[in-house]
């Protein structure tokens, strides 16, 4: 078994692939010296990237293969197809525990489907999510489901609970972090009956690793009300996209009105510290990386887009992960958890 | 039948009651002076406020109760003991064609109960929906259902779009209003099959008094990609929540960069009439008031907490949306497409 240091990279993946991968690698190893890594695709295009980087070569080795998922392959064609390619790969080194994390900023579909199948859901657990970090006025909260399905039973949001405040455990080291059911506000409104019904199994499950705080609306995700926001995958994936589009919206408002007149320009010019200050907090690199929670395995997808400073960020978040022990933690929290509740998780033993 | 000009006000909503409503009418007036209102409430609050502006009183009248819809009454309760009430009367005018739109800064919950009791959906319509103007990098746009309902049909959806382009055409003055449906951008994720459905129908309904324009996700809202974006209520309540929270937070950011150091703060102050600017752009009064579309009658709904300047707001997309003709069209619309999809709708004759 590998130290829980060791990360798996699917170097192809992405829209720049190992230029990015390589540098991004080099990056979180200068912020967690004890990391190894194995790189998995195109010898001939890492080995270069290797070269330029004595400190990442010394912690690194390379496997190879000439097999990548195309960045537009449909899931169900990756799954047929994509059998040995530098994704699979990453994934299969995490199963086998030669690695701790994968991390890819391949196809998302893919990545999902490739990451169910190889590292196969924790006992108990109907449905896989993908978490992601967003930024709060505060810090960090955690928002989960994202997008790894839409609609969840009661049952499943319950348990998006326990993953996503096994992750804030993880990442924010509080030991019973705040969690949110994100619903909607007026009263009596018809349907969200799961999400009732969650909040009923949440309050009333007695003891839990976390602390319920019950439903919280989409206004108070940025403010940072909660360390763990919950969701079904379709509303989810909306808010995030939401956000992300308020924020670049608003980034060019601001553009505009600095641009207007020339005191304007000035005054904009006098304060760029603090605009640059504005625009690190708005950074989607500073917390790019979405990870598969409920799998036997760490899975972090980066946005493919990315450069270098947004794939350490996922790299980052996935040596986090490995190190903080959170999936042994998670397996006994929700069999606990699944077992208060009348149902002994199938795999326990 | 009065002319398409009057307008009824529940003058006893909201936070602060006549005390909005009354200045909110009369900045409306100077923008439209064609408009009459009839306002509803305790006239002993409201005339001497009407005193105070002349040119409001002199094409207003008063009706008197002393009945009022408390703000965190149930719909359920408001239903039962709000007739009579000043929001009741103020829909009651519409239905009765005494006015073509009311106005309420009252309890959401009770307005939408209210509404739907007294208006009633039009032909053909299962579920009215609250539609929002959303600002855009290029204008505004148009997002329903925002909230009145969880979860929506195929059919319910390509109604949204047909409700939505309807009000476009009236605020956007656009003929065929470009319409895209939002969804999550995975491929061949399980779920949202209404969503499909909907994209089939709208695709396949030939000749339609809109431009439909596919699936759009949640960061091309605020791009103004297209003037309607339809989506069920849950995702689209939590969108608009997370697109305000964001904003806000944004806000506190830049608030705090610019105070960082004396830099900043002395740029800040050159630049502040370009700070202005975004403040007015980002300024949530501009396009306060969500309507209830589908019923036999225009309810506006404006935010509770807003001042008189976001009163107006909501009395002007009342005004301007009873001048357009909108109901009258989105009838026959309506009816021509039902009888397309093959499901004539029932009340028509």
């Amino acid at each position: 078994m590998a130290q829980p240091r060791t990360i798996a990279l699917d170097a192809m993946g992405g829209d720049h692939g190992p230029g990015v991968v390589i540098p991004g690698a080099a990056l979180s190893l200068e912020r967690y010296p004890d990391q190894s890594f194995i790189f998995f695709g195109n010898e001939a295009e890492i080995a270069p990237l290797l070269d330029a980087s004595p400190a990442l070569a010394a912690r690194a080795r390379v496997v190879h293969t000439a097999q990548v998922v195309a960045m537009d392959e449909k899931p169900s064609q990756a799954l047929r197809r994509g059998k040995g390619s530098s994704m699979w790969l990453a994934l299969e080194a995490v199963q086998k525990g030669e690695a701790h994390a994968a991390i890819s900023a391949g196809n998302t579909g893919a990545l999902m489907a490739m990451s169910k199948l190889i590292l196969r859901p924790m006992p108990g657990i109907e449905r896989p999510a993908i978490a992601a970090l967003w930024p709060t006025i505060t810090a960090e909260c955690i928002v989960l489901d994202v997008g790894a399905n839409i609609g969840a039973t009661a049952r499943q949001l319950t348990d998006f609970a326990l993953m996503g405040a096994a992750m804030a455990r993880a990442l924010f080291h509080v030991e019973r972090p705040s969690v949110g059911l994100l619903n909607v506000g007026v009263e009596e409104i018809k349907g969200a009956e799961e999400v009732k019904e969650a909040h009923a199994l949440l309050k009333g499950a007695g003891e839990l690793p976390l602390d319920y705080r019950g439903f919280i609306e989409g206004d108070e995700i940025g403010q940072g009300k909660v360390d763990v926001v919950v969701v079904e995958g379709f509303a989810g994936n909306i808010a995030l996209k939401t956000a992300e589009g308020t924020a670049r919206q608003i980034g060019q408002y601001l553009k505009d009105a600095m641009m207007r007149t020339t005191l304007s320009r000035l005054g904009a010019l006098l304060a760029k510290g603090g605009f640059r200050v504005l625009k690190e907090k708005m950074d989607p690199r500073r917390v790019n990386g979405g990870t598969f929670l409920g799998l036997n395995g760490i899975a972090v997808k980066s946005h493919g887009g990315t450069d270098a400073l947004g794939f350490a960020s996922a790299v980052d978040l996935g040596y986090e992960m490995a190190e903080s022990g959170l999936l042994e933690r998670l397996a006994s929290d929700l069999e606990a958890f699944h077992h208060r509740l009348g149902s002994v998780s199938p795999a326990s033993n």
